[in-house]
């Protein structure tokens, strides 16, 4: 797309990528419509398709606002904590804000890629890989350190993202338990879980 | 519907219900119809209306089977034990175990309650409902004993599902972890982020 990327068409398209994934997660993707999407946000269906060409692209630019936040708030900042045990309470705690505090539909959205093309998918995965192993590598040097207990890696790493991710699918900010409150817990939770030492 | 339930139909019943929720799983809800599922079993439409009469009823079906399976395999066993950190075990292993070997596709789509009638979904979500609160109860005893540690209560309850209900989407059976290697993991480092003494 041609356009001129200025602050105030990207706060638009991020209103409508977010209100998209709202709708495709009280619906189903296959139930939602353009139109849909349209009424939602008062616009008509041609104002719409400047922002995306087809629903799958739609779905694509959903699933990279998600992916780009972990980076951004998580993946890059992490990379710089040298201290693995550091690192990892920074990781958890900063995932679960996001996951708690986000935008729960993006993130429910962002792993139902099946609608994605191929080749879509697989750049998408592979941005989840890389995530995945960077926070795999740091139970591995936990695990070197001595200080991981004897369980294994990769169950472990996944069944950390379960803690983290099962956030957007219960919590909400507006309830009586706070964001900070909540990451916390599920960092604590993990952390006791995880390491002998803490 | 006014049909013999023989073994054979039972069973029957359950290979539609499976490879329906496998093709909702591949290629969403929406997607799939009546004759996609009718192909991939080697049937007729008018055969497969025997079992389910739409495609709502055919869900709420698949629904219905991971909840009996739970209940049936870890809510009225644990049931009948009385020491709370012994039951929460059992109900961790069991859960887990359900998770890692049992039907993927069932355990996801028991999540997508969307496309249910509003009836079919407060049934459901009253089931999922009671055996939140058993497993919540568990954790309140422990609280009590002096035993949990010093966590929210539904965070933990919260959280530890999600380590559970994680496990369909990472674990295969036929890779090179064990069922029962994955469900002592899982277990081990859920007991340990939830009770002090363990």
């Amino acid at each position: 797309m041609a356009r001129t990327e200025t602050k105030k068409n990207l706060d638009r398209a991020q209103e409508i990528y977010l209100t998209a994934a709202q709708l495709f997660v009280e619906r189903g993707m296959d139930s939602t419509s353009v139109a849909d999407i349209a009424d939602r946000l008062k616009m008509t269906k041609a104002g719409l398709y400047y922002y995306f060409t087809s629903k799958q692209e739609l779905l694509y630019q959903i699933v990279t606002l998600g992916l780009d936040s972990v980076k951004d708030e998580v993946l890059d900042p992490a990379r710089k904590i040298k201290n693995a045990e550091q690192r990892l309470e920074f990781i958890i705690l900063n995932h679960a804000r996001l996951a708690a505090e986000g935008n729960h539909a993006v993130i429910i959205v962002s792993h139902e890629m099946n609608a994605l093309s191929f080749k879509q998918r697989e750049a998408m995965l592979e941005r989840r890989r890389e995530y995945f192993e960077f926070v795999r590598g740091t139970l591995v040097e936990l695990k070197t350190e001595g200080k991981l207990r004897d369980i294994d890696i990769t169950t472990a790493t996944f069944t950390l993202f379960g803690m983290i991710l099962w956030l957007p699918r219960w919590f909400r900010p507006t309830g009586k338990l706070s964001v900070k409150k909540v990451c916390q817990d599920v960092c604590a939770m993990a952390l006791k879980g995880l390491l002998r030492s803490h």
